[in-house]
C-alpha cells in the first residue's frame, strides 16, 4: 500500500538506500556455516515484472512514473469490478473468497520466512505450517458453522457429534502439531525454529483469527462487509491521488512516499465517500438485514424488517454547520453516523496496518508481499490494512450496535439439561412479570 | 523440569556438550557491528549458586549428586506445603497466585528475550511487552469478571459502563500498543524488532491466555483446579523418582536425562495418584462445587447440591480384572473415571511442554527461565507442564462435561431488548410445551 510508488519496473528488490544502512547480519541460527550466511546474504529472488505484456505495449511511450500510474489504475478498476461481482453472488461466494484471500496471505507471509531460511532446511518447517493453518481454520470455520448452521448442524447426527466435540477435537489436532514441532528440534538449529514456530503463530493471529471476523460482520449484514472494506480501498486510492498531486510534506519514515497531504486528504475523502455509500445501501435490504441460514431451502436468506438504524430519521443540525450550509434538519440513516466511525478508523488507524507491513517488508528487504497483481504487489499488499478494520468493524457492533445474538442464546438453551431448562424459563418468567412485560394471563393467549 | 538434573552448585550455565556443538551464531540484526556480536556471543551471566546458606551447611557432607537430590527434595516439599495453605485460603487467593505466576513467567521469558539482544538497544522493547500484558490482562480479566460477577456488574453504573464497552476499550488499549510499535521501528533493527513483537505475543498466547483457563476451570469447582496440577506435579517428582532408580533407556534428545522408565513409571503412579486423590476429594462439597460470587455478603460461595459426578456409584469390573483382583463390582465417583484421562493427559501428553520449554532453553543457552527457586530453577520451570494442561482441563470440561453456563445464559437474556426477551421467551415456552415439560396449566402455579 505504499502511496506514492514509484515502481521502476525493473528496480531492484530494495530501494538503493536502503541497502548500504542494512548491511546483511547472520542468521540467528546456532552453526550459521559460510555456505548459510552466502545463503542469507544473497538478496531474495527479485520479482520479474509481472506488468501483462498488452499493457507493457500500450504504454510503452509513457514515462516510467506515469506508466505505473496507469498500471495501477487499470488493475485497481479490474479489482473493484471483480469486487461488484463477488458481492452480487452473495453470502457463500464472499465467504469462500475471504477464505482464499486467507490463504494466500498466509502462503505469501511463510514463503518469505522460507525463502530467508530455507538453506537450513529446517525439519517440517512447511508442512508444520500449513498444519497449524488447517487446525486454525477448522477450529473457526467450526465455531461459525456451530453458531450460524445451529439447526442444521443438529439435524443431521455426524455434524452433531462433530459439533458437541468440536473444541475438543480442534485442541487434539493443534496437539499433535505442537508435539510434531518439539519431536522436529534439532540441535543446530533450536533458535530459528523457535523462531519459525512464533512467525507461524503470529501469523495464524494477525491473518487467520482477524478473517474469520471478516465473516462474523458479514452475517451481520452485508453492509457491514461492504462499507467497511470499500472505506479501506477508497482511503487507498484517495491518499494516493492526494499524494500524487499535492503531496508534499513526508509522513512517516517508515512508508517515505506518504505525505500528510495525502493522508488529511485521504481522510476527509473516505468520511465524505462512506456517508454517499452508506445512504445508498441503507436502502436495500438485501445489504442491511442479517444474513441467516435457511433450512428449508438449504440456502442463506437475508431478509427481514429492517432495525432502526436502517430507517430515514430528521436529526436537527448543529447551529454552526447550519450558518454555513443553510439547512435546519436533514433526514439521514442512524447507520451513517455510524458510517463516520468506521470512515475515520479506516483512514486514520487503518493505514497503521500498512506501515506494520512496509516495515516487516523492510525488515526482510522485499519489495511486496509477491507478485500477484500487477503493479500492486501481492495480495498481502492490498489486504494488510484490511485486518485490523475487521477487528475494529466486529469490536464496534459488539460494543455499540448488537448485544447477544437472540438465536445463538435459543441454541445455547437448547442443548441444557431439562431441568436447567425449567430452571431458566422460571427464572426468565419472573423477570419479564416484575419488568410488567407479562402478566401470568397474558401467557395462556 | 530436566528430570534426572545432574546440576552441580557451579556449572557454567550450558552444560558441556552443547558448547561445541552450538556455536554462537550471530545475532540476526541488520547492523551486527563487533561489539554487538561480542555482546551476543558472550554466555548470559551464569546464574549465581541460589541455594540458601543453612541448606548449603547441612548438606556440606554429601556427594553434589545427593546434595541436589536433597535440596530439590526439600524445595518441593515446600513447595506442596504452600500449595495447601493457598488450597485452605480458598479462590480468590488462588486467582491472585494464579495471577502472579502468570506475570513471573512473562517476566521471565521477556528477559531471556531482553538479556539475549540488549545491547542492541531496541527502542520500548521492554515497555511495549509489559504494555501488552497489561492489555491482554485487562481483556481476559474483564471477561471473567463480566462473566462471573455479572450481577454485580449490573448493580454498579461504572463497572456496567465498563462491561458494555469492554471489548472496545481492550481493542483500543491494544491499537495504542501496536501503533506504538509502529512508530517505535528503527531503520536498522526492523527484523530484530520483528522478532522481539513475535517473540512477546507468542509468550501472551501461550502464558497468559492459557493462565485464564486455570481461573475458568477454578470457576468449575476447586477439584477441577487442583487434581490437574497434582497430577502434573505428581508427574513430575514420580518420573525423576522412577527415573532416578530405574532409569536406563534415554526418552528423548531434548531432555537427555529423561528415560523411558521414568515415563512409563511416572504415567501409572500418576493414573494411581489421581484416581485416589480423586476419591478423596470428590467427598468435601468445598472442592466440588462451582465457585460462584455471592452478591449479598460480597464473597464466593462454594454451595451446591453435588452432581451425579460426585455421588457414589456401583459399578461392574471387567471379567479381566475381576480374575485378578477377585472384585464384582466397585463402588467409585463418576468423577474418578474422568480422573483417569487428567491423569494421562499429564503423564502422556503434559512433559511435551517440558520439552518445549527445554528446547527453548537451549535455543538461548540457558539452563533455567531464572533462579527463583532453588534447585529449580525459575516459576516458568515448574509451570511449563502446567499451562497446556490447563487448556486440556478446560476443553475437557466444555465438551464431555458440561454445556453453555445456565448463569451466563441468564446473564446475556437480560442485557437484550424488551421485545427480543418476549420472543426468546416464548419460543422457550413452546420448545417446553413440545416437549411435555410444561403444560400451561402448571404455568400458573
Amino acid at each position: 500500500m505504499t502511496e506514492l510508488r514509484q515502481r521502476v519496473a525493473h528496480e531492484p528488490v530494495a530501494p538503493p538506500e536502503d541497502k548500504e544502512s542494512e548491511s546483511e547480519a547472520k542468521v540467528d541460527g546456532e552453526t550459521a556455516s559460510d555456505s548459510e550466511s552466502r545463503a542469507e546474504s544473497a538478496p531474495l529472488p527479485v520479482s520479474a515484472d509481472d506488468t501483462p505484456e498488452v499493457l507493457n505495449r500500450a504504454l510503452s511511450n509513457l514515462s516510467s512514473r506515469w506508466k505505473n500510474w496507469w498500471v495501477r489504475g487499470i488493475l485497481t478498476l479490474a479489482m473493484i469490478a471483480f469486487f461488484f461481482i463477488i458481492i452480487y453472488l452473495g453470502p457463500m461466494v464472499l465467504m469462500i473468497i475471504v477464505m482464499c484471500v486467507q490463504i494466500k496471505c498466509f502462503h505469501e507471509i511463510i514463503t518469505i520466512g522460507y525463502n530467508v531460511y530455507h538453506s537450513y532446511d529446517l525439519p517440517w518447517f512447511r508442512t508444520l505450517s500449513w498444519y497449524f493453518l488447517l487446525c486454525v481454520n477448522y477450529f473457526f470455520y467450526g465455531e461459525t458453522v456451530t453458531d450460524y448452521f445451529f439447526t442444521l448442524v443438529q439435524r443431521e447426527e455426524p455434524l452433531r457429534i462433530l459439533s458437541k466435540y468440536h473444541r475438543f477435537i480442534s485442541f487434539t489436532l493443534y496437539l499433535i502439531g505442537f508435539c510434531m514441532f518439539v519431536l522436529s528440534l534439532v540441535k543446530k538449529h533450536y533458535r530459528l525454529q523457535f523462531y519459525m514456530f512464533g512467525w507461524t503463530h503470529v501469523t495464524l493471529l494477525i491473518v487467520v483469527t482477524q478473517s474469520h471476523l471478516v465473516i462474523h460482520n458479514l452475517f451481520e449484514g452485508m453492509i457491514w462487509f461492504i462499507v467497511p472494506i470499500s472505506c479501506v480501498i477508497c482511503n487507498d486510492i484517495m491518499a494516493y491521488m492526494f499524494g500524487f498531486f499535492f503531496g508534499r510534506t513526508p509522513l512517516i519514515k517508515l512508508s517515505p512516499k506518504k505525505t500528510w497531504e495525502g493522508f488529511i486528504g485521504g481522510f476527509f475523502a473516505t468520511v465524505v465517500f462512506g456517508l454517499l455509500l452508506s445512504y445508498v445501501m441503507s436502502g436495500y435490504r438485501c445489504f442491511v438485514c442479517p444474513v441467516e441460514y435457511n433450512n428449508d431451502t438449504n440456502s442463506f436468506t437475508v431478509d427481514c424488517e429492517p432495525s432502526d438504524l436502517f430507517r430515514l430519521q430528521e436529526y436537527n443540525i448543529p447551529g454552526v454547520i447550519q450558518s454555513v450550509i443553510g439547512w435546519k434538519t436533514v433526514r439521514m440513516y442512524p447507520f451513517q453516523i455510524h458510517s463516520i466511525a468506521l470512515s475515520t478508523f479506516a483512514s486514520l488507524i487503518g493505514p497503521f496496518g500498512g506501515f506494520f507491513a512496509s516495515g516487516f517488508k523492510r525488515a526482510f528487504k522485499i519489495k511486496d508481499f509477491a507478485n500477484t497483481i500487477p503493479g500492486h504487489g501481492g495480495i498481502m499488499d492490498r489486504f494488510d490494512c484490511q485486518y485490523l478494520m475487521a477487528t475494529f468493524v466486529n469490536v464496534y457492533i459488539a460494543s455499540f450496535i448488537r448485544g447477544p445474538n437472540p438465536s445463538k442464546l435459543i441454541q445455547q438453551f437448547l442443548t441444557l439439561r431439562p431441568d436447567q431448562q425449567l430452571h431458566i424459563f422460571n427464572t426468565l418468567r419472573s423477570h419479564l412479570i416484575d419488568k410488567g412485560m407479562l402478566t401470568s394471563t397474558t401467557e395462556d393467549e
